[in-house]
């Protein structure tokens, strides 16, 4: 499994720990400062630690668990470690953990006495294929997600698949949802090797195609001007469906479950405007509906839905537009979409 | 009084008002948003609202005059009102105040949404000579100055002479320490210019030829990795005095009163590690003292600055660093200085 080289920086797939080790002791650092959660760092940390035992120049940050934690609050939280153990500007902050922790990690250091070295070690599939691969960091404020951010890349990134062992498999289910994507948007052999493999762990050879996809399309459009857009296939109605989630459910969707009625939707959309055929979009809808569970949308949450689409950062002036597919395996950037075409989507999905 | 062209970015110098409403036009920005202090919000604004009058798509955001307005709280309410106010991707901030303003509102803008414009229009000496170019935003977490911030270019700078007219002499005064800090790094006739000068409200043309001496080195460097450096001059010792009277005086000392000080001490350095003929370290030492008042710095507190001194985050590992001037007009950068040598500058400037 070859090294992807990034936007300057590399991303490791075999002895990734090794190699992180590699990096921290030639990189000379006068300290660093591993992140993690309350799960990485019962079920990641331990691995880490042990090889790096024979460094004495480190710290651990721990914070709870959840998009909770990607709270400004929290953040000032970590400046605070940061400076009570005296990180200076040659200091490294490790992210150990899943996007959580990426994001709030990168958006820490990358402010931390204007921009200290980060890496991230991802530990959930949705990190590793998406999440840490990019170049996007942010954090949240009174749960507006990601509306305070930079753009900054990592000094590397290690994926190591073992850590996805301890991985809930509702967790894998939603990393899963951005692979398909990928495969959706870009190539569609991709599409259907994920289609006939066993997906309780996807193999190393999935991931390592994902961060591929990923990888090229962002050295592209790293600041989401044009074809970066293609990743939000699937967001712009499945984001509305998981805030609005968030919001009201006991126990909300994931954020891959919402994405994946996303795609459901936005390719029935293609198919309405963009010439998907009509055998591709019973192709997804059935491979995604077989893979996902049945959620409840009501016609009485449309409204609310489209209020929070207008209101997405990635759409200006009131208008909504989404990523179309003309195919599986293409795709067309900034279809705007009007409010009614929308709710058909919607309705779509509900008369599955 | 010609345009100096920054790294990508215009420093206007006439008509400044004017460009800047020009800007603003040509921009087709969704909005705009003026961020100012109490002061500026009575002395400035009154001037930029009569000219963007014709316009209605902008809000003022005002806030508390003073350093205590960069803290990270204060930023939270700036973005918490860009979000009330509906801010978005493509919507501009424009910073109208001193250093406190530019740095703020650079780093809320830099870090909102990822990224938004924002434009300087500084309206105090040390904010037009300084703050407004280069680069820096920065604000402070538990009084730690700059702590946390980001290296990020504004899209203009809009300088208007005008607004130093309500400016308090005393704030005139400490801009005028980086002028003269300007010329003593990198220019002996700027210096005896700034000398022969009268320097109540300095004239466009030397604020114009800081701000020519101040972009050349950012532009050079713009990470601070080397040449930058010599900007610190006076800033290491001057830094530590500045910090020490904003805990302990009832009246603490301004920047450019502290930084003066600095200049004097590490003038004393220069003339015992570098050469600088003892002749020009009296012509500088008298020049200092004839523009600022004396402050009282006692034995007892040597200790202390040096532990600011080492906390400092332009100094790693313990070392003290300084830029030392060669002659008036050159300096060399890095020079590790002991406490002993520290301290004996301090001595000098009691003594004098
Ligand atoms: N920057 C980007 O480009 C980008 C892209 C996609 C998503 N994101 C962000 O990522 C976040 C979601 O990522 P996520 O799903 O990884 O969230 P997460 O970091 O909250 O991880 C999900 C859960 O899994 C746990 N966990 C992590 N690794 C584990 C392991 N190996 N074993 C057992 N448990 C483990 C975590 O503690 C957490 O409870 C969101 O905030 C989203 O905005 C960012
Ligand atoms: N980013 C950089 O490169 C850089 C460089 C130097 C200093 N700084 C920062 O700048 C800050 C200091 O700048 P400052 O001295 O301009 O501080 P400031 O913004 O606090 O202004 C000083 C005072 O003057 C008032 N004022 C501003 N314009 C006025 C006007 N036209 N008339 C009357 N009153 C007016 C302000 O309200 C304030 O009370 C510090 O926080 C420092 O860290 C940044
Ligand atoms: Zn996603
Ligand atoms: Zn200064």
């Amino acid at each position: 499994m070859n090294t992807i080289q990034s936007d300057n920086y590399p991303v490791f797939f075999e002895n990734s720990i090794d190699e992180l080790v590699k990096f921290i002791e030639q990189g000379h650092y006068s300290r660093f400062f591993i992140l993690t959660d309350e799960n990485t760092a019962e079920h990641c940390l331990p691995l880490v630690k042990s090889k790096v035992e024979h460094l004495d120049n480190f710290d651990i940050i721990e914070i709870n668990a959840g998009e909770e934690s990607k709270d400004i609050d929290f953040c000032i939280g970590v400046w605070r470690m940061l400076i009570d153990f005296g990180a200076d500007r040659k200091s490294l902050l490790v992210n150990l953990g899943g996007g959580v922790i990426s994001d709030l990690g990168g958006f820490a250091a990358s402010t931390f006495k204007r921009g200290i070295d980060f890496v991230h070690v991802p530990t959930t599939l949705l990190s590793q294929v998406d999440a840490s691969v990019g170049g996007k960091t942010g954090i949240d404020i009174n749960s507006i997600k990601n509306i305070i951010g930079t753009f900054t890349q990592p000094k590397a990134v290690f994926i190591n698949l073992g850590f996805l062992e301890t991985l809930p498999p509702r967790q894998i289910l939603s990393g899963l949802a951005e692979m398909l994507k990928h495969g959706l948007i870009q190539d569609a052999a991709y599409w259907h090797q994920l289609k006939a493999s066993d997906l309780t762990i996807p193999s190393a050879q999935l991931v390592h195609r994902s961060v591929e996809i990923k990888n090229k399309i962002t050295i592209e459009d790293p600041h989401e001007k044009g074809i970066r857009k293609a990743l939000n296939f699937g967001h712009t109605i499945g984001h509305a469906v998981e805030t609005d989630s968030l919001i009201n459910d006991k126990d909300p969707l994931s954020h891959g479950e919402a994405i994946a009625i996303g795609m459901i939707c936005e390719s029935y959309l293609a198919h309405k405007k963009t010439g998907l055929p009509a055998e591709e979009l019973q192709e997804i809808t059935e491979t995604l509906n077989k893979l996902y569970p049945r959620y409840t949308i009501k016609q009485s949450d449309f409204d609310t839905l489209l209020e929070i689409m207008k209101k997405d950062k990635k759409n200006q002036n009131g208008n909504i537009n989404c990523t179309l597919l003309t195919n599986i395996g293409q795709c067309n950037i900034d279809n705007n979409c009007t409010e009614a075409e929308l709710c058909d989507s919607l309705l779509y999905y509900i008369n599955l």
